[in-house]
C-alpha cells in the first residue's frame, strides 16, 4: 500500500488486569500488577485498566501504590460500574472509591440490553439511563477521562436495537468521552457485529469508540477486527487472550494482524519486535499454560514439521510463512519429529558437520533413532539439548563418555522437615571414583545438588551453569501413579537456554535422564564456548 | 427462524489424522487411528482423512488393516499430491500407492500459486496444470471419489487470480468430484476469503466447494464461517484444532457454531450432544495439552468467576450465557476463587446445608480459607474433591479425623528395577496403630500404595476406589528443583470421578496431600452413596 496514504490511528486498552483475571486460574497479586505495569510501556501508549478499586481491596492497595510511580507511557483506568438502582451518584460507594482510586481514566460499565434491566437490575428501562447518564455526568464533573462500557450491546442492538443506542445516547450527554460497544456474552457474528458498530458511527460519532468482544464462538479476533473495519478506533483485549470464560480478544493476535495489515497505526515496530518475548511474560506472570499453537507469538507458530513444507521454506520463506517471523520477535524452527523429512534432521546435523551429505547413512541412523525415541515419550522439541546430544552420538563426536553414574539412591522422611530428602550418588571420572551424599528439598532436588556437587571438581563449568526450569509432565495418567512421566529441565549456561529431557514410569528416573543430559550438555557446550 | 426454510448441507471433512498430525507433539500410532475411526461414527457421518500412505508406512499399514473393517457411516479419505513434475501418472508411485490403499475417497493437492510453482516445483505454469489434470483423470478413471486440495489458492488468488481458477479448472476437467480451496499458510483476511470463494462458486459451481484454513492469524474459524457464506458446502478441520503451526479450522468450535446459527445442517443434535466428550477423547489419545478456555468445549467454556455474573446468571441463564452448555455436553460450573463473591461460595455450600444463609459466619470463614489457599497455589476448580472437604469441615461436618498418618517414609533405588522404591507408612485408626511397607514403581506410587494397603482393612470402600489419574504441575517453574509443586490426583469410586490437590516444594508432600484427601473423600463419599 501507498507510503502516502495515512494509517487510521487505533488504540489499544489492555484489560488483562482486570478482565483477565476473572479467567479461570488467573490471579495477579498487587506485586504482579505493579511490576506489569512497569513492563508493559514496552509495547507503547495503551491504556491499562487495572483493577475495580471498589470491589476488590487488593486493587485499592495498587492504585494506592501506583499513585506513588511516574510513568508517562501508559495510562491507567480504573473499573467500575453505574451507581446502584434508586441510588444517586454522590452517595454512591462504588462511584466513590473510583475518585479515591486517583486514576485518570475511569471505566464503568452499564447495561444496554432490556433483559438484563429487567431480570438482573429488576427495575425499569428509564431508570437504567439515568444511571447512566448521572453517573458518567458525575466522574466527568471529577475531571476524569470517563469511558462508558455497553454492556452487552450486541445482544442488545438485535433484540432492542432503539434502546440499545438510548443507553449509549445517554452515557455520551454525561459527558462520555469514548464509547466501548461489548458483546459481552461472545456470542455475536461478523455479520451481527458490523451493523451494530455502524449504527452508533452513523448516529453518534463519538470520537473514541472501542470494541471489547468475547472469544465464545472463536471469534473474538475476527470480530474485533470487523468492528475496526466498519469505524472503532480503539480495541479492548488482554494478551494470550485469556478472560472471563472463554476469554477476550486476544491482543497478542490482534495487534500483530492489524498492525500488518497496512492500514492501521497500532503499535510501533520496534514494540512489535518484543511481542513474542512480552506474552511469554504475561503468561509467565499469570502462571498460565501457555498456548504454543497462538498465533505469532506461540513457540509452533512458524515451527514446520512435514518434510515438504521444510524443503520448500528452505527454498522461499513465502512459501510456507505469512510473515517473517521475526518482526514479531519470535523465530523459525524445523522440528524433528517421526515425520521429519531428510531435510529437517540435515538442517540441524549440518550445525555440527556442515559438509555432511544428505545420503551419509547417519543421518538415516539419526532418524530411525529419533522416531523411535519420539513414539516412547520423548519429545525432542522442546529438549533441544538432548536432541543435540543425540546427533553429537550418531555423528561420533561423543564416543568416549565423560563420566559415569555407578549408582544412586535416594530416600525421603517428607515430615521431618524443609531438606528431608538424601540423595547418595556414586560417579566415576577417568579412574577416579566419587560418591557423594547431599540433601535436599524433595527427592528430584537433592538428586540435582548431589550430581553437580560430585561432578563439579572435575567439570567446573557446571558451577556456572543454572537449572531454571523443571517440567513434569505425566504422559498418560489414566494409568494414575503407574503412568509415563517426562521430565524436562530447562539449564542457562551464559545467556543461552537449552532443554534436555528424561522419560520413564519411575519420576527419579525420569528426572536423573534429564539431569544427566542436562550435565553432559553443559560440560560439551562449555568446551565449545572456550574453544570460541 | 422458520422451520420451512431449508437448511444448507454442510459436509464435514475431518482431517485429524492427518493435517493435525503435522503439528507440534501430535502423533497418531496405527492403533489410535483404528480407534479414532471407530468412535468418530458418535460425530455423525463425516470424511475421515486418515493418512498419507505413500509418504508414512505407518499410514499403508492403517489402510491395510482399516480394509478389514465394516463402517458404514463414515468415508474414509487418503491423502496424497498430484504426480511429479515431467511424471506421467501411470508410473506414479505416490499415485499407485494411493489407489492401492483401497480408499473410496482420494484428495490429493496440488499448486494454484505461481510462486510454488515457480520456486518450489520448479516448473512451468502448464505443466502443473498437465500433473493437476491428468492426476485427477487417473485416479478418476479408477473408479474414485477424487477431492482436489488448490493448495495455497487464497495466495494464489491475490497474486495472480487467472492462473489460480485455471488450476481449479485444470481438476475439474480431469473429473474432480470436489474443489477444495486452501488457505495453506494461514494469512488470508475474510474480505479475502469471501471474493475468492465467490470467483470459483459464479465461474464453475462445483457440487462440492470445499474450505481448509489455518490458523495463523487467529482467523480459521471466521474464515470457515465466512467461506460457507461464500457458498462452500463443505468444511475441514481437526478437532481441538491443532495441526501444521498454528493449527487447522477448530472442528469443536466450527461444527456448533455453524449448527446453532440455524441456517445450516452440520451434524444432528445427537451429535452435538457428544461434541464434549468426543473433543476430550481426541485431545487425550494425541496426549496434547486441552485448552480449557476452547469456545463451546473447554471446562471454562461456562465457568462463572465474578460474583456479579454469577448472581446474574443464576436469575436468569441466558444473562451471560451464549447458548445451553447441555446443547453441546458441557455444563455450566460456578467457581470459587480469590474472586468468588458470596454467589459462588454459597451455591456450593448448599450442597451440603441446603437451608444455611448468606450472612451465617461460616460462609465468610470458607471464603477467606478459599482465598488464602489460591494465593498458595491450589486450585480448587480442579479439585472439587478437595475444596468439598475444606467446605465440610468449615460447617462442622467432618470434625473427628477418620485417621491419623503418623509417620512416612520413601526410598528409592531407581537403578535396582521396576519396583524400586519402598513406602512405609505409620496409621492410627482410633485406638489401632498400622504400621505398613509397600513397594512401588517410584516413589509416589509406592507411597500411594502403602498408604491405601494401611487403610483399607477399616475402610474397604477404598479397595472400590480407583485413582485414575496424575498431574504435576510446577508452578514457578525458574526456581528450578526447588519450585512449588502442585499435584492434582483424579479418583473414580463407581461412575463419579473429582480431583484432589496437594501443593508443597517437595514433590512428596505435594502427592501425599492430595492422596489423603483423595482418600478421606472417598470414604466421605463412599458414607454418602450407602445412606442412599
Amino acid at each position: 500500500m501507498s507510503q502516502n496514504q495515512e494509517k487510521k490511528k487505533v488504540t489499544v486498552y489492555d484489560t488483562t488486569l482486570r478482565d483477565g483475571a476473572q479467567g479461570e486460574g488467573i490471579h495477579f497479586s498487587t506485586e504482579d500488577k505493579l511490576s506489569y505495569v512497569k513492563r508493559i510501556g514496552d509495547m507503547g501508549e495503551l491504556y491499562v485498566e487495572a483493577g475495580w478499586p471498589g470491589a476488590n481491596p487488593r486493587d485499592e492497595e495498587f492504585f494506592q501504590q501506583f499513585r506513588g510511580l511516574q510513568t508517562s507511557r501508559i495510562r491507567i483506568a480504573a473499573f467500575g460500574s453505574t451507581c446502584k438502582v434508586m441510588e444517586s451518584p454522590e452517595k454512591s460507594e462504588i462511584l466513590l472509591k473510583l475518585v479515591a482510586s486517583g486514576a485518570k481514566t475511569i471505566t464503568i460499565f452499564g447495561k444496554s440490553w432490556d433483559l438484563h434491566v429487567r431480570d438482573v437490575l429488576r427495575t425499569t428501562l428509564e431508570e437504567n439511563l439515568r444511571i447512566i447518564q448521572e453517573s458518567v455526568s458525575f466522574l466527568h464533573q471529577q475531571g476524569r477521562e470517563v469511558f462508558f462500557d455497553a454492556e452487552h450491546f450486541f445482544d442488545g442492538f438485535k433484540e432492542n436495537p432503539e434502546y440499545a443506542l438510548k443507553c449509549v445516547s445517554a452515557a455520551l450527554k454525561g459527558g462520555a468521552d469514548a464509547i466501548i460497544l461489548c458483546d459481552t456474552n461472545g456470542g455475536s457474528l461478523p455479520g451481527e457485529i458490523d451493523p451494530g458498530v455502524r449504527a452508533v458511527v452513523q448516529k453518534f460519532s463519538p470520537p473514541i469508540l472501542g470494541i471489547h468482544v468475547h472469544n465464545d464462538r472463536g471469534l473474538a479476533v475476527a470480530n474485533s477486527l470487523i468492528a475496526v473495519e466498519a469505524g472503532v478506533n480503539q480495541v479492548q483485549g488482554t494478551w494470550n487472550g485469556f478472560g472471563e470464560r472463554c476469554g477476550n480478544a486476544n491482543l497478542s493476535t490482534l495487534i500483530p494482524l492489524l498492525q500488518l495489515k497496512g492500514d492501521y497505526d497500532v503499535v510501533s515496530d520496534a514494540a512489535l519486535l518484543k511481542l513474542t518475548s512480552f506474552s511469554r511474560y504475561v503468561a509467565e506472570l499469570t502462571n498460565a499454560p501457555f498456548d504454543e499453537k497462538q498465533p505469532f507469538v506461540g513457540r509452533s507458530a512458524f515451527a514446520h514439521k512435514a518434510g515438504m513444507h521444510v524443503d520448500a521454506i528452505l527454498k522461499n520463506q513465502r512459501t510456507f510463512e505469512h510473515i517473517d517471523p521475526a518482526e514479531v520477535g519470535n523465530e523459525r524452527r524445523i522440528l524433528i519429529s517421526d515425520q521429519a523429512g531428510k531435510a529437517n534432521i540435515l538442517e540441524r546435523l549440518r550445525r555440527f558437520e556442515p559438509m555432511i551429505r544428505k545420503d551419509d547413512p547417519r543421518v538415516e541412523m539419526a532418524m530411525t533413532e529419533i522416531k523411535e525415541l519420539e513414539h516412547a515419550g520423548f519429545q525432542f522439541e522442546a529438549a533441544e539439548g538432548s536432541l543435540d546430544l543425540l546427533l553429537l552420538r550418531t555423528l561420533g563426536k561423543l564416543s568416549t563418555p565423560l563420566f559415569e553414574v555407578l549408582d544412586y539412591h535416594v530416600w525421603s522422611d517428607p515430615l521431618r522437615g524443609e531438606l528431608d530428602s538424601v540423595a547418595v550418588v556414586k560417579v566415576k571420572v577417568g579412574e577416579e571414583t566419587v560418591q557423594i551424599a547431599s540433601e535436599g528439598n524433595g527427592p528430584v532436588n537433592a538428586l540435582d545438588t548431589a550430581l553437580r556437587q560430585a561432578l563439579a571438581k572435575f567439570f567446573p563449568v557446571l558451577d556456572e551453569s543454572e537449572l531454571v526450569n523443571y517440567k513434569v509432565r505425566v504422559l498418560d495418567g489414566a494409568h494414575g501413579t503407574e503412568a509415563i512421566v517426562r521430565v524436562i529441565i530447562d539449564t542457562r549456561l551464559g545467556n543461552e537456554v537449552w532443554g534436555t529431557i528424561g522419560v520413564s514410569k519411575n519420576i527419579l528416573r525420569a528426572s536423573a535422564q534429564a539431569l544427566l543430559d542436562a550435565i553432559n550438555w553443559t560440560i560439551w557446550r562449555g568446551k565449545e564456548q572456550s574453544a570460541l
